[in-house]
């Protein structure tokens, strides 16, 4: 039982089909984690080991963290640039067994980075669906300059295309920084008409936004509503941004109803 | 004993009267938390659980770290957004005697979101200190719309209409990101002209400022002296700004004596 | 072995030569200290115990700090502004010896804040070198408006100076916030010019260039080389720092090897 526990109600359970929070470990200890995790793990869905961090960090403790992770209901899944690493070193099929004997369910499909065609990419996607995986794509380019080439129609077809290929979710791109990137200016501030496009075309239930800065998480939460898909969340932020869904803090309070 | 204890002399032991430090928790695991303590509660004085993030916390885990935090004498409290979530569920007593079982001696009242009258608000601060709790209470609003609407002679006077109520400290309003609000800009820098103001009218042994970064700390500490009382410090500061207050910094050094 | 060790060659071991990590511990109490070294500490060489901090620890915790880190072949040392506050206490001699009490091995000589000479700071590099310790100076003033006042004419002479004394590396002061100081603008960008002549005139072996930000570090990588030495890095960035020495991230995959 939460403390105060008359002031709010319970979130519904997991695995959850909507209001998905995605938290970014960009290299935190097993301790560090699992102490988060006793606290805040009712509130984290998926945890990205972000990018190519993981193969700087010893197997056994990797192991530990996801299996740490799944004891709380907290699917942990590499970053995609670990696959497009994979991919320029003409090592997918090692990477996808080495994912699964380490303990993932779940992989991140993108093309970032590396490039990599969407046709191709999306014969990645359902390649790791036939292995097994449930597979979360990304959208975006990690170049401010290339990635502000696409235009939102664009991105509207890449989701259509990752969805079709067999990917569960899609991350819109916004990397750890959230700003001069995708749907972000330099200074973090949404991009209202490109994302008044994007969530009239896009199929929400199956969209992650990628929202690291709070004043982006307010914004989604009050457009959208309080059980939208979020990402990249710091692990720092986990119940600051339930209480932003719960209209437990000044910027949501009396405007939300989760 | 400390390291290199001839260089600074010990701190004056707790409860203190003056150079109180407050720190914002706004959801640390209880390790984590422990872990922070053991190496810097002496410069720590009271704990505040932000905003509304205690309802999404596991009452034995709360009642833990309230515990935890006292061993190292210092006070937890709930923050006064929580109280006025209470306030417009109609379960204020409710609050109060949760607050008191789960172990909590000091609350805040505020009323920076909800539409309550100072007056009601006195009347809460009222009710708290007559059935045992220490009150802090807090001044301005988390919307910076609305705060901009009170100018620093409306301040002054509802700082002296909460004292005068009962309560022990006022906290001078400037949320977690001290910035866009209240004495502080949008970049955060201090607005002079209207803390000059405050500082002449106000008696400062009662008044937190909140001052969440490094530059805000600097400012109040050089003007107004390393006993100033500072709130909202990030728990990773807590050390950091300690060496600010005894001049064991460059922004200080030589420039202050505690 | 490291989780998907196929991705990327493990990393020389240490003590290394160069692409050195200096990392800034502000006040991380001991367990979490060691629960990141547990998981990080193959990318870290040296940790700062930032400015004027440790009088302000327990002495035993302290201890068990530098034994810990040293356990894990890191070597931890004082900031150089404690240094500095010896200094005009007229007590450098005492700290030498508390320093080597403690279990020092590197200490940080400097004059970014308090008025020494360089003569007299090369003369205490001398005396802390005789006395058996490992010394790291560093060039460059805390106040902004005095190290804008150093052209990096005086810089390059300054490091010359300091490495005759005995100095085993030298830190290119830019504080923890890297902004308004040295070789960064007060956004944080990096003053191409300046840097240019610094790269060109200094011997980037012996330098350690303070780059507390992300962007700050990428430049560098791009500019020098993945085994740039780098300093004053946040703990929560080590591993992110070194995917992108490694090619790791997005940043500088295809750009670097190391």
């Amino acid at each position: 039982m939460n403390a105060f526990n008359f002031l709010t109600p319970p979130r519904g359970g997991k695995p959850r089909k909507a209001g998905i929070t995605m938290v970014l470990d960009k290299g935190m200890g097993l301790q560090a984690a699992r102490d988060l995790m006793e606290i805040s793990s009712d509130y984290v869905d998926f945890i990205k080991f972000g990018w190519g961090t993981l193969p700087l960090h010893r197997r056994d403790i990797v192991m530990e963290k996801v299996e740490m992770y799944r004891s709380f209901n907290v699917e942990a899944y590499p970053g995609g640039t670990l696959f497009e690493i994979a991919y320029i070193n003409g090592m997918v099929p090692e990477y996808l067994e080495e994912a699964g004997e380490i303990g993932f369910k779940t992989l991140e499909i993108s093309n970032g980075t590396v490039n990599i065609s969407n046709d191709e990419k999306c014969r990645f996607i359902e390649m790791a669906v036939d292995t097994g995986f449930n597979v979360i794509s990304e959208v975006g380019k990690k170049d401010p300059a290339l990635d502000s080439q696409l235009d939102p129609e664009e991105r509207v077809e890449l989701v259509s295309e990752d969805l079709n290929a067999g990917a569960s979710m899609v991350l819109m791109e916004a990397r750890e920084s959230g700003q001069n990137i995708g749907i972000y200016d330099s200074n973090g501030n949404v991009k209202e008409d490109e994302v008044n496009y994007l969530i009239e075309k896009l199929p929400s239930d199956r969209i992650i936004w990628e929202a690291p800065q709070k004043n982006q998480q307010v914004y989604f939460i009050l457009k959208i509503g309080p059980d939208v898909n979020l990402g990249n969340i710091p692990p720092e932020e986990i119940t600051a941004l339930e209480t932003i869904r719960r209209g437990l803090r000044g910027d949501t309070l009396g405007k939300v109803n989760l």
